[in-house]
């Protein structure tokens, strides 16, 4: 390892040096989405970030326990309906194959995107027993109470003994000066209190029996519960997107802190928005593509459509805290960008050193190899700077073109420095940032070329072309065939 | 639709007309993998039959509700160890890392044999308060007892008003025959009783806080549960491997019918069981291979392997409910047949009927065709005989094959029987039984064989093959580059 491993904690504020608090094991919960629609930009954003964050700790020696979950009830909308139920209702299905449906496309996303699974995925629904037992913990300690048939979380009572609001900067008083007056027939003793359980409306699907009422999980539980049960009332990193701050994540501190008496993580961290043109990303301004528009360029705000792995590139281009800028000419360079690297990728793939071949070191060449290597962790090591990386990467880039030129002999480097460029370049390319080689090439438009090849020899009667072309497609599974009406192949029947 | 679609009930032991109780829609639930380890090839076989089924049945018009549980807690082994928390302590892992790592294999499976993703996939976790609901109406309406903290199905209860046995054929006093006799220690009434719930041995990871004790739910039971809580009380179709009649879905039918007062499914299915060279497949005959091994071919009783669609061409062309044998010459000759079935479809999906083609029609023609087509319809009415409608198939690909060779010409079948001759080998060959066409041709092979065209128009100095060759590389997005070291290719950077 190479220095220290540097994250920004949301929490201090402070740019931290990492210690697990339990090493070699690290214990990660990242909130995933909530199935009741496309996976949006933003969350493909914050999910690639945790993963480039998950290989990182992995490539550092890490044996990394990452959850991260899937939110199949509970998510309440603006006016207080469960999400997933009311697309059902929308769509005339049952909850769970809304449910299923978008978890399909969901992990079809991740996939497509070339993130790696999580090590759990836990479902809100999987838990239900264990929010039940948190729900009675909070009562039986003094920080929620029952209500018509719901469980609230009381502030009031919490903001005694903790603080609520310390992750967010909120002061209580502020965001009740925020809220708006709670009107008779509220159950909720302060407005800032939220929901553990909520009693059902009649017309509600979702439901199950409790001996508090017929009904559902309020949102935020489920976080605290599966992150504690998987990783420990106190683990290492907890992440998400900048909008889960609040209320959900210092609601989840509230949770874990009047339950366990412990907080939960020690380093949060929290992935920043997107823009397109400068402008913030937002279904309602109309500016907002998802993952597959942005591959097939179906958006009127697309010139074109991207690679998977041009998006992924393009996406790292930016370090996860910062804001994330979305334009033609940006995606259009990140394309350019993407290639250039997956040249040089697939160049230094190809080489090895020359067996017994003879030293002739140059010194500042090598040193300078070396040194990009080095700036190569360092940026990783400075709160996961995969912007930074990926500039060290073109340096390796421009080495590799000299080397594939001529200009720069395997042999000026050294066996040991061209090892280390080599592992360097491909651990950093294919397994911290999870780019991988795209074959773009169709297979059925090169056999075209070759068919074509193999009519113009026919006609020119060059039987030995001919021969040779037909036996290099036959290795190839494909065998010619010479109809009466032209040219044509089949799929070899053996 | 043409004619009736007709399927052996395992209950009945009868071929029925399929009659859905509430048409149009179809409610089928199938038993899925217990993820404790990769899946077992018998597993594959009953997935792919049930896909099949439920691609007919879409395809016959009906709206299915497809569900196909995981089995995450709760499979006991002999020793009477859940599956899933022994392998978590052998792997030293969490049991939900256990669960995740299979879960994530068992799909990336079924995605390789293009099986389709059920409406539902609900795991046996996320319905521990319904399984709870259950046991306690058990337990209300007498056919459920607590013992020592565990809760058993009572037997001898249920057999004074029910028929315990009537799926398997069993009879209770044989059954019990079969049985050794109950030790001292044991909680159970009778030997035949079997668990709704366990109390969790103190060495147990797996477990829930309940009423009747601290542990976890036993395995017949989620079935129960998740096929009426998403299909309802009595639904269409209950399918499974033929190991699971008894005792599993036995007691599936006993905790319906002693909860609910209804039996479940209509019809019962039951799959075949997988032989190798005429002897049963099993793990301690080292015979079994996993479906990874049978592609790759890595497993000594293979000759090689097997692409995954001629592995579902293969298992295919046996019906479902007859046991399937597998030996070198089977699979080889199943590799050849699926070719020639590919060839077909490649073909027949790039004819077109000639525009203002004079039809000149052959009616002896004309009429084998739709009499082929017809047979397709039948061979899967006739409780979806795949065997029976590749046999179809196979007749259609002569037809083809003579369009090839310019022997009937489209305008002898006429517009018409054209148009059913493509639609009939499309759906069946896609649609129903879910082959598609695999592009095996690796685009690097040949492109190597391009690059070496252009190698020697070079040295030849034929440079207008030489700019043709590049002009068409590069509307490929590969550009041709020549180096001092040779000819190299990159991918376009733009």
């Amino acid at each position: 390892m190479i220095g220290k491993l540097r994250v920004v904690n949301s929490l201090t504020r402070e740019k931290e040096v990492f210690e697990p608090l339990n090493p070699p094991h690290v214990g990660m919960y990242v909130c995933g989405p909530t199935v009741y629609s496309d996976v949006h930009l933003g969350n493909v954003r914050t999910f690639m970030s945790f993963d480039v964050i998950y290989r990182y700790l992995q490539f550092l020696g890490y044996k990394v326990r990452y959850v991260r979950n899937i939110t199949d009830v509970g998510h309440l909308s603006d006016t207080g309906e469960d999400k997933i139920s009311k697309k059902a209702k929308l769509e005339s299905l049952e909850p769970m194959e809304i449910v299923q449906k978008y978890t399909n496309d969901f992990h079809q996303v991740m996939h497509t995107f070339n993130l790696l699974p999580p090590d759990i995925e836990p479902t809100a629904t999987g838990h239900l027993m264990e929010q039940m037992e948190m729900i009675q913990e909070l009562v039986d300690n003094g920080y929620a109470y029952e209500s018509n048939g719901s469980v609230y979380f009381d502030i009031n009572q919490f903001s005694d003994k903790f603080e609520y609001g310390k992750l967010s900067g909120r002061k209580t008083e502020d965001m009740l000066n925020q809220t708006r007056e709670l009107d008779g027939g509220s159950d909720k003793r302060n407005p800032l209190d939220f929901a553990l359980w909520k009693k059902a409306a009649p017309e509600h699907i979702m439901r199950w029996n409790t001996k508090w009422s017929d009904g559902f999980p309020g949102w935020h539980l489920e976080c605290s519960v599966m992150s504690t049960k998987y990783l420990g009332e106190e683990f290492d990193i907890h992440g998400g997107g900048m909008d889960l701050k609040f209320p959900h994540h210092e609601c989840e501190i509230a949770q874990n802190a009047g339950s366990k008496g412990k907080d939960g993580a020690k380093y949060w961290m929290h992935t920043n928005m997107l823009t397109v043109n400068g402008t913030k990303m937002s279904k309602s301004l109309g500016n907002s593509f998802l993952p597959h528009q942005l591959i097939s360029g179906d958006h009127e705000l697309l010139e074109r459509g991207f690679s998977p792995m041009t998006i992924r590139f393009f996406m790292l281009q930016s370090h996860y805290a910062s804001t994330l800028d979305f334009s033609n000419e940006a995606l259009n360079a990140a394309q350019k960008g993407y290639m250039k690297l997956a040249n040089g990728l697939r160049l230094i793939k190809s080489y090895e050193y020359p067996a017994g071949g003879q030293e002739d070191i140059n010194q500042k060449q090598a040193d300078q190899i070396n040194k990009i290597c080095d700036n190569c962790h360092h940026a990783m090591n400075d709160d996961f700077n995969t912007a930074l990386a990926i500039g060290h990467l073109f340096n390796l880039v421009k080495k590799v073109n000299s080397i594939q030129a001529g200009q720069l002999k395997l042999e000026e480097i050294g066996q040991e420095t061209f090892d280390r460029m080599k592992t360097t370049f491909i651990s950093f390319a294919e397994d911290i940032l999870g780019l991988r080689l795209e074959s773009e090439i169709s297979s059925q438009n090169l056999l075209d070329v070759i068919l074509e090849e193999y009519k113009s020899a026919k006609e020119a009667k060059n039987y030995d072309k001919v021969d040779e072309l037909r036996a290099k497609l036959k290795s190839e599974g494909v065998i010619v065939k010479d109809m009466k009406t032209g040219i044509d192949w089949a799929f070899e029947e053996s």
